[in-house]
């Protein structure tokens, strides 16, 4: 504990970041008032700026400015196609990674009944919605390949289905440049699962 | 890169924390906006304060909301004995862990000519006056014990003995609960050079 109750508080707020101890929010603390104060400073306004301004896309969940984010306002994209991510930061890897140019829907979150999360939280009513309005004609389930994730991309298939849609999944497999040696089994019993004919 | 404008912004803002590239930043900027809202505010309203009320300490030099910190203004210390850190974070330090009852004199930095940092910038002029004015009898040096650090000290020392004034380092040695075999060759030496006589 620091000797000043100010710089305490300051310490107790670092700690909201996301893996950010103690020990590190201390050093952040001391860091910003001894050497980075005008960082600090445009630090605090853009916090506060970003959390009046920044919302929610009213079609696809993520973050945005507007109200419609430049994304599904963009009419350049193919319309068709939709592409189910859990995070905003999903949104960027993929923009960023890959030749994509459907639309997007973020879960922001996953199916996970021990801690209250239902389809509604993350926006499936919204999705079915969506896909009731006949425009979608391919879902791309893009969740994260872990246990939560692979529940919640079956749920949206099954709904997805049930509506007449083609829905597909993210392929699993070893990833380009690892070693055969250290995949773990299951990523290895996927990828013979999945394995392709050459010829 | 975001494509918001201002997500991105506060994603640049955060790199100014010590030890965020812009992997980390990215996570924590859609962090503060998706969960933590509540806590963002209170991170943006603690910086701006801390920045407005915390100034430093005209007798140590520490970081203070006031004129001089509740160390200094704390009659019942030791007002002869001084303690030479390099930051406020070794005061913490050294009052969580040891029964240091003296004062101290923080330099928040250390000397490094070739980034134009001299004697002026790390207080020692300061440090001379509050030296010459005769309340110290012994200064101990705490910087720490890299290359930097150990020339500060070894500056430090030379201007105090000139004074008069009793001078002491730190001990190196093994740390408690390390190995010999781990130890690394210098501190060997030191501790080696350093023995102390037991009967």
């Amino acid at each position: 504990m620091s000797s000043s109750p100010l710089i305490s508080r300051l310490i107790e707020a670092l700690r909201c970041l996301p893996g950010v101890g103690p020990k590190s929010a201390q050093r952040m603390a001391y860091y910003l008032l001894t050497r980075q104060r005008q960082g600090a400073q445009t630090l605090s306004q853009m916090i506060t700026e970003a959390l009046e301004r920044v919302g929610y896309c009213s079609r696809c969940r993520t973050l945005s400015e507007t109200e419609v984010c430049s994304i599904c306002a963009n009419t350049g994209r193919e319309q068709n196609l939709l592409c189910v991510v859990e995070s905003p930061a999903d949104v960027e890897t993929f923009e960023s990674s890959t030749g994509y140019r459907g639309l997007y829907f973020v879960l922001m979150g996953h199916l996970s009944p021990l801690d209250g999360i239902g389809p509604g939280d993350i926006g499936l009513d919204l999705l079915q919605q969506r896909l009731q309005s006949g425009e979608i004609t391919e879902v791309v389930l893009a969740t994260n390949p872990t246990v939560e994730g692979e529940a919640t991309a079956h749920y949206i298939a099954e709904m997805v289905q049930t509506l007449g849609i083609r829905v597909s999944r993210l392929a699993h497999g070893i990833p380009l440049g690892g070693e055969l040696e250290y995949t773990d089994a299951d990523t290895l019993a996927h990828a013979f699962a999945g394995r392709q004919q050459l010829l």
